[in-house]
């Protein structure tokens, strides 16, 4: 294996607040550790293109506590083909780059696992979304911020839930994984969450209302995760048809969730996964992504972090029944 | 006229933040100056069904601080009929009410209005909708927090926008008023505002597209009042249509621009007021709203209050047109 | 064992953000699961005094999102003796209640230690305490929330600190435990944390004033765990004497620090430690502390969570020290 | 009169939040107006060394919500000397600046006013200081978001002052003006303020500490302007003296006060002024300071702004008494 003198850094996919403060972590812990760090412009994209730039401490100074990402973000359609990743490789060549860190979700993992297989080439991951759906990591970067926006986003229409004596249906991100619902109800004391997990969500749903009308609760909120054909809409029409009594409302937090300035947690864990690559790195791993478990840092094989599954912790879908009455 | 012993307060209309730190100003204005202060709940809905709750500082105590109405709030369509009115009025004459202060919108206070001159009794309105159009006041209580809100939630967006350069089509609420659209645009450093007072918008999108795409700007923003017709969705599908190399998104900040704790102006407007509403039945006013004018305590007669137009500053949209730049 | 049918609950000692949503968790649980539930108010010292009230589910309506207690709290010296805890033990008689949760830091779970033992009562601890210094949970109600204050807190110095090129000096609560100090300054990107658990603290900072002098950093910010001798005051006096030419400000952030709406990850903990006090005495558990471990609910008994001493990971002073460069 | 043809920028005196959104405004709005911009670091300090970079837009991009100066600022006792403005001439001369603007306060704007007389050299002031004490608009940059940063700090510590039943002195800043005194506590709800421009202050307290007593409020929250003798520990300590009973407590707000990201109406106020320094200009104007005055852009000459008193509005002390029963 040769020895790595110059490492590469990018954030792909969706962006995820904290990823700056991962950049941040890699960049100043490799330079502590002798490497010299280069900044990779709009994922894969700007890999393929060769938008790269040299780092020093000075370029991720006071970016800690800033959401998005400085190094851009993108999907990028030519690195999923060979003729792609053959070009991503040369520029890798061509900058002297001897190994990747790679910040994004499940897709751009993927992406490094397939390019560090293709090319025997050092790729070390840091879990960079806000879905929280990577097997091996307590938390992803990104997810505390979002759960808190969500939570802070309820507080306010509950304030006109219960003003107003309305349902509302609020529709949060996630795709595939429920743990921003799930968990943003039991925060924010709303009466129900609608998760993918759960695939008996819709009967629940009635046979919640019919609680709540016999407990004659007034206002309601149910959080609904994102999906293409079951989301808060769809809900709602439903409620609308099968109780006309009720005043009931949909809100689509949309993209605002992604944003913001991240959460001392989320900030923690970029510190720890950023430091975590480079020791990774030192320690000859490679095509692992660095995760936190029970507040340890661990390398988990890109194998598992993408192709295990991820579970909801079923007490929390008992306390927030219990919660809610 | 009859002398004033007991004053009934309701709120009405959506509702706004900074709703009850008026509730709590007008019950301990009220209380200090002698009156007896009845809460009125769920606005002319309440009324119609005596829905009546004697108040005491201590009712309003920690409040200030909340998004929302303790007293609930509706809109009534019964109090638009000649037989809610009378209801509500035989509500007041057998709770011993001598003054009504409403706190809401255009619709409210027309409702006071319309009450007050059909059965000659004292009310004061105070402006109270995040919409800002009531005419008389520089300020309605819940614009200034609603107005952050909205610029909070853009600066998020703004960070996912500039992380994948992208185009956004954000949509706020205003009902007929541009003016947190307008300023919002502003405070958040957008690229446009589309409002309704300016009927030369959509051409302007055009004009705007074509000057960022010379400059090169990657990103950008643009808020979009609401409008069932022309709202935010409509704006991106032309510029998909016209400009498809363009990745465009829509967020529809909905609901959630109505709660939250109020801010520290619309506290502040909503104690002013509210301690102005019992000046004005102390000096013998009636059928008129209390607003704040160039920092001072003013009485605009209800006939101009709703029927009056107030106009978006002209040059606030000179200032966006060369500060987006 | 006598048959538990009446639940007493209060809050001690210090109060933390995420009480309420405890309070109300314990609440809605213990009526979930067929228990009487009575809220006794100002700590011990109430319970002392008789200070006691039913509970229904709607007494913890919309309090998920709020600071301090509505049980409110008092730190009773009369509850340390004898007589005193023979008071408080009459009380539960004439209430009639069975078993005690009580939700506060390491001061109070003794007390329901020491309580427990001499009248055979059964009690439950929650973690309730911004210190994060009680053993066998992860976290402790109110730790996270009093993090992201402190955290946002330094963004808002570190304006100025950079602005005018300054050093600053953030003394921050934590009283034995430097949890919170350790882990804001990661947070905040700060450049040094003296923590009581690291008696080098002041030389360290002479040799971290020599290296960051020598990088020419302009500003720095170093933050300070609350200490009767040692305090952020001490130091900035000792770098005022050593190096003249700095600008050296101090900022005690003091009080705020315990208030404010709990973030997310605080009304989850305390929903599920809340949640688990109930399972608890359902499942014939007395005299133990509910945490949570490894996204597990436990119960750890009074006398390790108490006794045993809860360490600062070391791996995160690495971290600091490589990021702060 | 000279043609201006480029203009210099600079931020002098204490940071304000909204500082960042006027030197955009100032850079965007002269560029579009066909003028070449020159930023100046460190105030006057970086006016008499040559700290000077010409600005384009991008220079100014993304930075309308963060607090601080981009532009560093410092106060220059060397310009107070006459050699030290001739320097600071001398530096105008070399980078061919023909204008100034300064964006500061009381201390700032009166050097500009000396500096323009002695050299008959062009300068606009911009109302930069969260303490609202210039004379001639109607607030500041920088107040709006102190004034709330403050009364979300004093929500966070009533949570406390009322679960522990305590009596708080809270110290903010303002100098010589109790705008933000004043103000936050009637945003803050707390039952008074002691301030400089009511003498009578000391014994107000006394004559409130008795009224409160006698309606046995059991929390108390005061809001004492800073002030070198007659701070909130000097208050603590007479209240502790004469009513031992009292559980008293000083929180002395500090720093934190002048960060953090600006509220929308100080970036939209920042926003104004800035694009009125250009119009000013452009219009023959100098030697005035740009304000807003009901809603409208003023010029006011330095010597009304800084010689004339901005008094504090009287109603609302009166506003305050009532509503804190």
């Amino acid at each position: 294996m040769r020895k790595i003198k110059c490492i590469g850094i990018l954030t792909s996919g969706g962006d995820a607040p904290g990823m700056n403060a991962a950049i941040r972590a890699v960049t100043r812990s490799g330079i502590c550790n002798g490497f010299k760090i280069k900044g990779i412009y709009k994922g894969y994209e700007g890999l393929i293109n060769d938008e790269v730039r040299t780092f020093t401490t000075e370029n991720v100074s006071n970016i800690i506590q800033t959401g998005g990402t400085i190094l851009r973000t993108a999907r990028s359609k030519e690195f999923m083909t060979l003729s792609g990743r053959k070009k991503a490789y040369e520029t890798l060549v061509k900058e002297s780059i001897d190994a990747l860190v790679v910040i994004g979700g499940n897709g751009s993992l993927t992406g490094a696992k397939d390019f560090a297989e293709e090319y025997d080439f050092p790729c070390i991951g840091l879990p960079g979304t806000i879905d929280n759906d990577l097997y091996g990591t307590d938390n992803t970067i990104g997810y505390d911020t979002t759960l808190n926006t969500i939570t802070q986003c309820i507080d306010k229409i509950r304030d006109t839930a219960t003003s107003h004596e309305r349902i509302f249906f609020v529709e949060v991100m996630g795709r595939d994984a429920g743990f921003l619902a799930q968990n943003s109800a039991i925060a924010a004391g709303a009466e129900a969450a609608i998760i993918p997990e759960d695939s008996t969500g819709s009967d629940q749903l009635i046979e919640f209302m019919e609680r709540g009308i016999r407990k004659s609760k007034k206002s309601c909120i149910v959080i609904v995760s994102e999906s293409p054909k079951c989301g808060a809409l769809y809900y709602a029409n439903r409620v609308n048809q099968e109780y006309p009594e009720f005043d009931v409302r949909v809100s689509i937090l949309g993209h605002l969730q992604r944003g913001g300035s991240p959460t001392a947690r989320d900030r923690i864990l970029a510190s720890e996964v950023g430091y975590g690559a480079i020791q990774a790195l030192v320690q000859g791993q490679r095509n692992v992504m660095v995760g936190v478990r029970n507040n340890e840092i661990v390398y988990v094989p890109f194998v598992d972090a993408i192709g295990k599954r991820k579970n909801i912790d079923k007490q929390l879908i008992k306390v927030l029944d219990e919660l809610s009455i």
